[in-house]
């Protein structure tokens, strides 16, 4: 659903709150996985723990269609490995089943200490092959 | 669901996202009970048509426990009629039942050609009786 | 000047943002005095090091005129001593000379270990002291 | 310069805030150049009057090196015309000389009543000549 407080002085969405929708979707996912955010994202309480981050090294956005307030969207999510340090994240809004824009995340794993890349954890990879396969649609 | 674009770098939630959260409980709260988002907000397909907008002229808000990415939060809403033309519609933020923050936000109804004040719409009316008496609250 | 990302459907300010202003003005007053953001502000490299952190506890906002893109505000800062743990700064938004909008931020002091009230930091009470005699506006 | 509130639990910028900065200095190169952002920017108060709109359908960003609070960035705009009726803005963001992160957004032109494509506005055209030629950086 957009919110009233995603819009501009133009009455449509602003353009880049869809990314922040595109990672919402994406925590939405992982959590509904069985992951928990404190695995993944950082907090003032376990910052010292979390042996790799996921950083967003790119990101992209195509706007096909204005999106107003009370618009009510579907959104399908496309994760896509790269290699065995990254991955990227597709995702589709549909509108009464039409695509009205898109978004695409890309992550790369680092250690969090050296800083350097390193293998994505376990439960993402496993996260990626489980959603190639079920990827039906849900709700904003 | 706190959500990680929603912190900021003291690990917590940035402190002014409370009131985004408020404004859209209760957009939520409106939507629940059968307003549509358009007899109440401004896009840029309706804007000629709307009679009565609703600034919002005052607000505030009340931080008493950090909040952190992946905290369920419920939220309690409390809608209180001020005069003929204006309403305060206040939000508890409960975590595992203590109140953790609260936010305030108060509109003033004024007519859209004029920008005199004017009365409340009947469904805001009615809206505000009816959240008085049912309370319950709904999950973030 | 109001920029068109802050707006929304309403084609004006969309009011949260206004308290993001109130706190970059009071950074941007930190740092004319000569204190170091890295002084205040957690990041992902000092955050072991700060021994005193100064959350928000409460913040409020009154709107008088819509505010639109490109307007062209004066911002003048009145910080004000609460206690030896905390203190308001109240921030005037200004068009023209005459007071449109309006926000007040209030801070504690808190020791970033035991989490427990300590007194402000020295800069911050030297700030306040110089400000609350110094206060002419300065353009956003 | 790096603020506070742009930045997430991770201690550093929130990804989608480079594409805010973009926009914004984007806006600030405008009004260098002399076009009012009320020739541009739809508000309450002239949406009637604007013939053509500048709507975004695509952006992107590249994240190199993580930026923190009270990083000061310059910042360079590069404009590009792609056909009669749309452009490009890329903005490299630069900490010390080197670049730390990219954006890029791309417009097309309206007629704010068809919705149809149309010519860029003369003022756009020649704002996009003028940057080609004279592009030097500015500080955010």
């Amino acid at each position: 659903m957009v919110r009233f407080g995603d819009t501009d002085a133009a009455g449509v969405m602003h353009f880049h709150n869809l990314l922040k929708w595109s990672h919402e979707a994406w925590e939405e996912s992982l959590s509904l996985y069985g992951i928990s955010s404190l695995e993944i994202f950082p907090n003032s309480n376990n910052e010292k723990t979390l042996e790799i981050l996921l950083p967003i090294i790119h990101c992209e956005a195509d706007y096909i269609k204005p999106l107003r307030t009370a618009d009510c969207l579907d959104i399908e999510l496309l994760p896509f490995r790269l290699d065995s340090s990254s991955f990227r994240v597709k995702t589709k809004f549909l509108l009464d089943g039409k695509l009205v824009a898109q978004g695409l995340i890309q992550h790369v794993a680092i250690n969090s200490e050296s800083k350097l890349r390193c293998q994505l954890p376990r439960c993402i990879d496993l996260w990626i092959e489980s959603s190639s396969v079920n990827k039906s649609p849900m709700p904003l």
